[in-house]
């Protein structure tokens, strides 16, 4: 918070974070074509030749929205999650109410990232490709972690099955995740908290019971009991 | 599959139903902006003039290839779970093995309405949504129902957290669901029943241990296993 908005001879990084502020804001409200550089200059309270000199093209400044957003995301979850000596569980608890929280508090951002970048170039969609990698990454390793147990017989003999497992779960639990914060973001009264732990109610406590062997016995065909699936021929 | 191709007296469904069938592969294939309607009406062995008479517009020709996918992936899934006496978890496992077969067979079905149709226009955008309603309404009653034990007291009372809790883990099962799907295109071997079994196996037990009134307790603040969450001021 800038306690002099006024002021004109600001550094210019922070000219630039609060153009950037502005155009989040821009972007989420009226998507990227319809968006205005002379509201994103006018809510940051600069002109828009500056805001061209510092920040480049429309597609420029949507491009470094999408970027910095990315990042605070990544950053946000991947702090809660990693930096700890919780258990699996906590840490898989603590990163998705830092998700949901961030998307709760940044309404603008998650809009830009998840609804429009999405539909917009294919090298903006990369770069949000790129942010979501990441996640899942962290989220497979988390959950080989806590699939590696001795119950399961951790000796890498079935390490292949393992991996394809964890990274099978990885992405499910990030488009459960993706799916249930567009969810709460309709549903007035939700709490970030709430939303994490009805994605742990229903996926951490099935995964704990994965990881003891146990499975879904489907009606017919051989029942899924065996480990992580094996490739099929 | 038509026996003679080269006849070219055909009954006008036929010919669009195989104009629409040479669009969903051109459409996966170059997207809609590079898509080629020469290319389609080579594909349906149609001149580029009758492609147009009978189907109109480059747009509307989008717009009747996703109309007609999400169709098909709807009843697909639609007629699988919920025509049967087996109960919810049978239910679930069957519809999930529907979708993921569907995926697996339909691949450009699924790159148009998934990758392609989000991204263009809020029109477009806005059919694969209505689509993705009513899967995703399929499932909320099926969670619903799956709920409703007695165990957890079906009487009423607690008609509005059920109902919230059941959107959910809807919303959640779905955007796992498209998430896994997507995976799963990109692995080799892996087998629609080999994904759906990995969602079960993730998500069912969750959920049945769920309807039993368990629940994850978080490591601080209130423990999550009084029932679905109940909206928090």
């Amino acid at each position: 918070m800038d306690p002099q908005p006024g002021r004109k001879r600001l550094p210019r990084k922070v000219r630039e974070q609060q153009m950037l502020d502005a155009a989040v804001q821009v972007f989420s409200r009226h998507g990227f074509h319809a968006a205005s550089m002379d509201e994103v200059a006018e809510r940051a309270q600069v002109s828009k030749p500056l805001l061209y000199l510092y920040l480049g093209s429309k597609e420029e400044i949507f491009s470094a929205c999408i970027a910095r957003e990315a990042d605070r995301l990544v950053n946000a979850i991947g702090s809660a999650a990693l930096n700890r000596d919780d258990d699996p569980a906590d840490r898989l608890w603590h990163g998705l109410t830092a998700f949901f929280s961030y998307v709760a508090e940044h309404r603008a951002s998650w809009v830009v990232l998840y609804q429009q970048a999405r539909s917009q170039s294919d090298s903006l969609a990369a770069q949000v490709a790129r942010s979501r990698s990441e996640i899942i990454d962290t989220v497979t390793e988390l959950v080989r972690q806590s699939m590696e147990s001795p119950a399961r017989g951790g000796d890498g003999s079935n390490y292949a099955a393992l991996r394809r497992e964890s990274a099978a779960v990885a992405h499910a639990l990030v488009g459960a995740a993706d799916a249930l914060a567009e969810w709460a973001l309709a549903v007035p009264g939700e709490q970030p908290e709430a939303t994490a732990r009805r994605l742990m109610n229903m996926m951490w406590i099935g995964l704990e019971r994965r990881a003891k062997g146990e499975g879904y016995h489907a009606p017919d065909g051989p029942a899924g009991t065996d480990g992580p699936a094996a490739p099929r021929p």
